[in-house]
């Protein structure tokens, strides 16, 4: 189920203090018509929304952290989801006593400072739809 | 003790529902006869065991998280060991409350969807072999 | 705020036994005239000294972590600060009951083993200089 893609172009800064992280990355990739690639970052946020899959439920639970935390890692894939381009983003987090917190990452979370770094492949069309097995939106390639 | 490498192409793609991790990313290393690479990904576990290197007695211990985590973040790197594609992996799982469990990833790992880039390198062999000090098969280069 | 960078070349290797880890990045960096870059890692250290960044009293705080741990995930930039190559680095390291410890990866975290991936981008300068909103020195470009 691996797909051969290639390297087209990399996009490197810094979001702006304030945005929403995740509506940032995904309007990043609407504005540069990125439909496949990958995401990296670090930085801070202000407070974050993380989300943990309930598996047996099939719905996503959310954590809400309301506090300033390190992004010790951030790490995501670009794709494409209803013909648009998405972001799919997990990130883990680290509060002043070094303790970490992860899951996805949901809109909510605010960018205090972050440094990214966009991978920009070509290859096939990857597209989400819902894979009834997991009840997530899953790439429908064979 | 840093090689050039060159990048050659990359594979993105799921991995399959019910598989063991490790044993699915090994095996995808021998298939494509990837000698050289980096593997990135993101997804959800059903469970896991992790390891931690204890660095006095030299030796693996074990994890085991007997319930479903989500991957925040999988990190490997790919070289030979025993003349074979070996892939070297580390992993970050979170639960339901957001806490993260992290460690050197072992069979028993098994995928409930797993999205993953391997990078495919070019380069000298990167060889594990004995190192006497730490007691892990490390690169034997100079 | 997101500028094109093109790939270059990548250095794989590991690091040695007893260095320090940031240290041993900044030198490579400095040795190779690296001036933009991506850098990941995955290892053991024999101890470590991680930060976490006071958003309201805009400085660091360490946290001594007098142990050894798996580097689970080492995650850095590299761009320029004061005229010279500069490893901005976040790592997440994991214990013996797979609890992790995340942040901003400070001197005094020392190598039990370490590979390490450096990607070398070309591309404009970016130079870090003080952000009067965060405190922080983020990079300067529109």
């Amino acid at each position: 189920m691996l797909h051969e893609v290639t390297s087209e172009h990399y996009f490197m800064g810094r979001l702006q203090h304030g945005e929403d992280l995740l509506e940032a990355l995904n309007h990043i990739c609407s504005q540069h018509h990125i439909e496949l690639g990958k995401i990296t970052a670090i930085g801070a946020v202000q407070k974050a929304v993380l989300g943990y899959y309930d598996q047996r439920q099939q719905v996503y639970q959310t954590i809400r952290l309301d506090w300033p935390l390190e992004i010790v890692q951030l790490t995501g894939n670009i794709s494409m989801k209803d013909d648009k381009p998405f972001a799919h983003v997990h990130a883990i987090l680290s509060d002043a006593s070094g303790r970490t917190h992860g899951g996805h990452l949901f809109p909510g979370t605010i960018v205090f400072a972050c440094e990214t770094i966009i991978h920009v492949f070509r290859g096939p069309v990857f597209q989400r739809v819902l894979d009834t097995t997991t009840g997530l939106p899953l790439w429908n390639m064979p």
